[in-house]
């Protein structure tokens, strides 16, 4: 490897690089851990690996959620939090360009000024990277208006397995020209190239916004707020609906009466020149529902919005909790969640369900307390697995922006044919002939516990 | 083949499908056209040319515009036009389900009625398919603010080559569940499967609409205004630029006088709850800078607005002309346009632009008299490809939203670095081994050096 790249293999200074946030079945130490600052770097990184055949698994802030970024056996960690730097903001191009390791919350801040921002907005925007966004074609809150990671990235640089470089896409709005290379990378979890270079599409800093929080006595009754809104015709930037469980857990950690003023809860933005305009059609249809809303102008619903934004985190020590990223077509949701309700109880695990309801995106969780052991795992097991077959049964995905990664490997096969997976896996020999980029992650590999649960015939 | 399969090889009958709009430069014949009426009777075609090896064409309705429905040397021609029916509006989720030979304004009339609509409006929506939109990406006047094709699918079914039948993508919002293999497959042009279902998110049909037209005195100025619009953080549905030759060319067809009141003209829409809001900041920016602004609510912003819309026709037959589709960073419109008059300047040409300035994408045409003869052509081919190099050189792309197709396979190289283009050229050969869907398209094969002579007519 090229000398002059930082690298350790200290066990003390690999350790924090060897997962993400995501659940950890079994805990594999990095070989090394490389801090490339530049792409020269990591050309020279890939090189070494790719004539060692060593395993390489790239990363962010490791914020990520399905195990994309776990270590996996005598592999290298090429973490990218040092190329950090916003190459270029072209004002009048409404485009930014910057290296994988910035964080979101940085660009968002540094694009401000100019009136502008990058849309995509995940719950971890204060330490995610737009590398590790891109990695995992990142959604968030503001995604029902402003679309998903995908839809703000223009180009990619990218380091291939074998060192070479590419551009990928284009450096303006529109462009068509062969095949969609960079829809491919985005999402595919650093199993296809490390990204190096990001080219995004900025929008403009809305004119207004306005926050609408409305209280409903049950799911039922608050998914029919969030039909009529969309049968208004408006479009939130934001439309995000928590269960009655879910305000439980506020209350509890915040000393709030959340949980007494209604069994489910709404927290809608509207944003734009029309953003009051919009915000009074929710109100009313709201209200003609049956649903307790915030007056205008409330800090309550302001207030509220962010305590949903930064909703993570509420974990406590004496509960053990798995959590959930499914997506089921809007008509869905009061079915859906009405069968997340009936597996909880049968298999005996509490559940909270928080939900961007604008476009169908769910995160239930379930969880137990600790002291029900190895009996309690089972049965949270056992329900993860039906919400899953579940979401599948409902029309929906097994994934709606959290990503595969690792843990979500399993279910993979449920939602896609053999085919589709073939076609994948074909791909990624493509571009990775040794398999040394993320080895076994985004795609099962062939032959394994390959079950087709959705029927294709038409 | 499955003897149910409607086809025809006489010469009449076949002969309207031996290219779309796009440039001739060799005119060849289907051997056969074949009209499936599902999914299953694709799969028999393709089957039976999968055995025999023989090339495939797929085709909506013909209007694509860069030869990637031209018919090849003994090839099947695959018309879906029969495959034309809306098979679900799910009005609550917001979704559409067609086969691909839906024609683009039929399914918006059919969504209309709930409040909804399908976003992507290339110019020829009253005639083309979402299947063939699919086919190249096809973007239109709404890109700006809604995007292209691409942003508006969910999900595909797709006929491989051969004839197994897959499904990519989701029918939820969102989805991140493996390698986007519905984005590699739009745009792809007929080159990797043969596209028989098509998942649409729809948008609401906005609560207001308003159309601005302005006049100024010249390019420069104009484009002064587009980034004024842009620094006003106002996103307009629709911004469109006529140079001062293209109102020339109208006035000559409807007798107008739009020449004599400015040489450049900016048509702006403005929608949604904000629509007026917005449009009174559009009208104060755009006066403030010189332009000669509509009033408001002026029929003729809205009749202006409905020609350019359908400015397609003004073809005259005693004159050869070549369109191009380039984008540029929308920081380069003025200096590319300058370029651009120079070079029809130089080469003893006619020039006239239209631009989709919102997002960068230029359609410039050069003519010139029939009577100009083979020493006119080499000139107007040597204009276009001195254009087309020049958007790049800008930072730009060969193909805002028509395609590579046939006649731009020659500059994709001058755009793409030959691993991308390997890629795709691999990407390719998983999809279609024996190279029997629409050969010869989209992506230039490995050290074919392409040279395209002008084209016969337009």
């Amino acid at each position: 490897m090229a000398p002059a790249v930082k690298l350790s293999t200290e066990p003390d200074a690999v350790a924090p690089y060897a997962r993400d946030q995501g659940p950890v079945t079994d805990l594999v130490q990095p070989a090394v851990v490389v801090w490339p600052e530049s792409i020269k770097e990591v050309q020279a990184v890939m090189r070494w690996a790719n004539h060692h055949r060593l395993a390489v698994v790239s990363r962010g802030a490791g914020t990520g959620v399905s195990g994309g970024a776990h270590a996996t056996s005598n592999c290298i960690v090429l973490s990218l939090e040092r190329m950090n730097r916003i190459l270029d903001i072209r004002v009048q191009d409404e485009v930014a360009v910057v290296e994988p390791g910035v964080i979101n919350g940085d660009l968002n801040a540094a694009v401000a000024p100019h009136g502008l921002m990058y849309a995509p907005d995940p719950a971890s925007y204060r330490r995610s990277t737009i590398g590790g966004n891109v990695a995992t074609n990142a959604g968030g809150l503001r995604c029902a208006k402003y679309g998903v990671t995908r839809d703000s990235v223009l180009g990619l640089d990218v380091v291939l397995a074998d060192g070479s470089l590419i551009r990928t896409g284009h450096q303006t709005f529109k462009g068509v020209a062969g095949y969609d290379l960079t829809g491919l990378m985005v999402g595919s979890e650093g199993t296809l190239g490390i990204v190096v270079g990001v080219t995004v599409r900025l929008r403009y800093l809305p004119a207004d916004t306005r926050t609408i929080a409305a209280f409903f006595p049950d799911l039922a009754s608050a998914a029919a707020g969030v039909h009529a809104v969309g049968a208004a015709r408006v479009q939130p930037s934001i439309m995000e609906f928590l269960d009655g469980a879910t305000l439980e857990v506020l209350d509890r950690i915040h000393g709030s009466d959340l949980s007494k003023r209604g069994g489910a809860l709404l927290l809608i933005q509207t944003d734009g020149f029309g953003a009051q305009a919009e915000a009074d059609v929710v109100r009313g249809v709201l209200t003609g529902l049956g649903g307790t809303v915030s007056d205008e102008g409330a800090d309550e619903a302001a207030r509220l919005m962010d305590l949903r934004r930064h909703s993570r985190g509420d974990e406590v020590d004496d509960e053990y909790r798995v959590g959930e990223d499914v997506a089921v077509p809007r008509s869905r949701l009061v079915e859906y969640v009405g069968k997340l309700q009936a597996m909880a109880l049968a298999h005996k695990v509490r559940l909270k369900v928080v939900a961007h309801a604008g476009d169908g995106n769910l995160h239930p969780t379930f969880w137990i307390s600790t002291d029900e052991g190895v009996a309690g795992m089972a049965r949270l097991d056992a329900a993860l697995d039906e919400s899953v077959r579940a979401a599948l049964d409902c029309g929906g995905t097994i994934t709606g922006e959290h990503g595969v990664g690792q843990y979500k490997l399993r279910w993979l096969a449920w939602e896609q044919q053999e085919e589709v997976l073939a076609l994948q896996r074909s791909i990624k020999q493509i571009f990775d002939p040794l398999n040394i980029l993320n080895p076994g992650k985004a795609i099962p590999p062939a032959g394994d516990v390959l079950k087709v649960g959705v029927p294709l015939d038409n």
